[in-house]
Parts: C-alpha cells; sequence; structure tokens
C-alpha cells in the first residue's frame, strides 16, 4: 500500500507526522506512507523546512491519500492550477483528510453530500464551500473520511489500516503510538469511534 | 521561553512533533520551541529529511530542553563526543524525555535515582543504565520529566506549559490539539494525569 500525504507550505506538523508516524508501523506488510509535495521542500506552520519525498502528482497513483490541516488551506482550494494536478479516484482509492484540509476535499468534488469534521474556526470555509460541519472526532462515508481536531489524525489513520488490513493492524499501531499503561483504554476507545464506519460493521 | 527539541539521525516523527506543535501554541506569550541538531539536516526513522532550526548547543542556553525517542538511542548513549556538546543545569533547565530518549537523560546524569517511563522495548537498556523503568505514562521529579509512549508526548508537553504558564495555558493548548467534540474529556484526562507533579499540587 502506498500512502500520499500530501504536504503543501503551511502545513500542520501533527496531522502529517502522527499519519506517517502510525501508517509507517505497517511497513512488513508493505506499507509506505510518504509526503508528497508541489515543491522538493516545504515548510510547516511553525516554520520547520522538510524535504518531500515525492512529486505531488504521486498522490494519483497511491492507495491512499491524506490531507492534513494547513494554515493556507483556503488559499489553496481556490488555487485551480496546483489542485488541478490532482486526479484523485474514490474507486480505487481510499481518501481522508483531517480539519481545514476537508476544504480540499470539498473543491475536488469528493465529498458529495457528506459532512466533514472540522474544528469551530474552519467551519465558515466549509459551510462557504457548501460543506455541512459536524462536530465530532470522525466521519467517514464509504472510501473517504475527515477527522476534527489535530490529536483525531489517529482516528483516521487507524481507519485507513482497519479498512484495507484489518482491525487487529489497527490496533497493533495503535498500541505502539499509546501512552505506556493506558494501553488498552486507548486502542479501545479509537476502535470503538471507528466501529461504525468499517466495512464489516454490523456483521 | 526558548525550548529545544534535541533532533539527531533516527528521530521519533510524533514524539518530535507532537511536542513542537502543543509548545508553539504558545507563541504569543512568547514560547518557541525549535529543533536543535548536530547536522543541518536530520532523517527520521521513517526516512523523513528535517532541516534543522538550531545547532546542537542551542540546548544548553534553552530553557527547555527535550528528548525524542530515537531508534539509535542506545549508540547515541554511548557517544561521549556528540553527549559532551552538552551542558544542560536543572537549576535552570526544565527537561524532558519520551521513551528511549530517556537513556540520554541516564547518560547525561540527569535522571538521579528518579525512575523513567518507558515501552518494554526500552526497559533493557534503561535497566543496563541503573534507571528503574516504569509502566506509566508521565512521571517528573522537579524539573525533569519522562513520559513513555508516543502520543505520552502529549502530557510531556502540556507539562512543560503548566509548569511555566500555568494550568490554563496548557489547557489552551491541549484544546487546540484535541479531536473535535471530545475536548473537556482529553484535556481533563492530562491534567489529571499530570496534577500530582505540578508545582501548586496539594495548594
Amino acid at each position: 500500500m502506498h500512502v500520499a500525504i500530501v504536504t503543501f507550505d503551511g502545513f500542520s506538523e501533527i496531522d502529517t507526522f502522527v499519519a506517517l508516524g502510525l501508517l509507517n508501523r505497517l511497513e512488513d506488510k508493505g506499507w509506505r506512507a510518504e509526503l508528497a509535495s508541489p515543491a522538493a521542500y516545504v515548510t510547516s506552520t511553525n516554520g520547520v523546512t522538510v524535504q518531500a519525498q515525492r512529486p505531488l502528482e504521486f498522490a494519483n497513483d497511491a492507495d491512499v491519500v491524506l490531507f492534513g490541516s494547513n494554515m493556507y488551506a483556503r488559499a489553496l482550494s481556490s488555487n485551480s492550477a496546483l489542485l488541478d494536478r490532482l486526479t484523485l479516484d474514490p474507486l480505487r482509492q481510499t481518501i481522508g483528510a483531517i480539519g481545514s484540509g476537508s476544504l480540499l476535499l470539498a473543491r475536488l468534488g469528493l465529498l458529495g453530500t457528506m459532512p466533514a469534521c472540522a474544528e469551530p474556526a474552519v467551519r465558515p470555509w466549509l459551510i462557504e464551500a457548501g460543506v455541512r460541519a459536524v462536530d465530532e472526532p470522525f466521519h467517514a462515508r464509504g472510501p473517504i473520511a475527515t477527522a476534527g481536531g489535530r490529536l483525531a489524525t489517529v482516528y483516521l489513520a487507524a481507519w485507513v489500516i482497519a479498512r484495507s488490513a484489518g482491525s487487529d493492524a489497527a490496533a497493533s499501531a495503535l498500541r505502539y503510538a499509546a501512552p505506556v499503561g493506558d494501553e488498552d483504554r486507548f486502542v479501545a476507545q479509537v476502535l470503538d469511534a471507528l466501529r461504525p464506519y468499517l466495512p464489516d460493521a454490523g456483521h
């Protein structure tokens, strides 16, 4: 599984690197999560410069595409020259966003009528883009998901893993990231929240 | 407040960037958390190359010094030429580590008789260094703290903030990072865990 974490200047470090750290726990199963960017170097919201691992177009071929929140999300969402380089396909790809990253999903026509999770600061932008904002950490419909709040990235990454590699693999990655001594509660809390959105729900 | 996040090749992305993202929430209060490294570029455990923001010796002058876990922590802890460049001072600095980063605190003589939090994989190395490993997410004594498990970085960052800027400032940073809709529970859970280790405990 190739995972593209789409990373533009202004990216939120927590969103990007919590997703990258969790998803690369499945390296043994052939997963690889990498930063896909339109430039060789991108600089985060707090001024950290990171080397891109893949060009932006890697997202078009990846199995999973994730968009973190970004301090420039609103400007990015109206940058047609940039977004025209992305041709994502929900029939073939699992696609997710965190916080203001949902605005890019909306502009790429990937949300349809589904609501998106978002922090209060992001909600006016989503409403402006015709998207209903919900006060939940995680929401998915089929192969598309959104998460709200930096650390809800954990929910999004675990959903990506559970969807393609099963709940046990997701539990294993979560256990690795959990605070020591709190593993059982932490894993159960995240998987319980995801259960309604996993393919085997109710079976 | 100047915060040095000591970052070597092999660093854990989650530890480093969750700390950086949370601590830079206090930018308005004059806080600045930056990556301090012995080289101009360092590459993470999952192969992401990041530009250092400060030289390693910035840690000697910073108000707060944090060490994340590192895939090479054991080798780093026996690299005297590297560690001799660090002269940390618990009378003047707040110092913390996550996971195998505690091994560096031990080698720098900063743990004394205090125990350190650690994931099971790290415990043999700590014991070898003469440190008692505990199965807790967070433990502090005075100005020194350790956290165990990647996301226990949240506890460490919140403790650093609460210690210097008060519990309300810590709550505000935690609220920003929390999953949407789960803010109250999340903030209370972290602050409750920190309460025994904050200067005003019991007052």
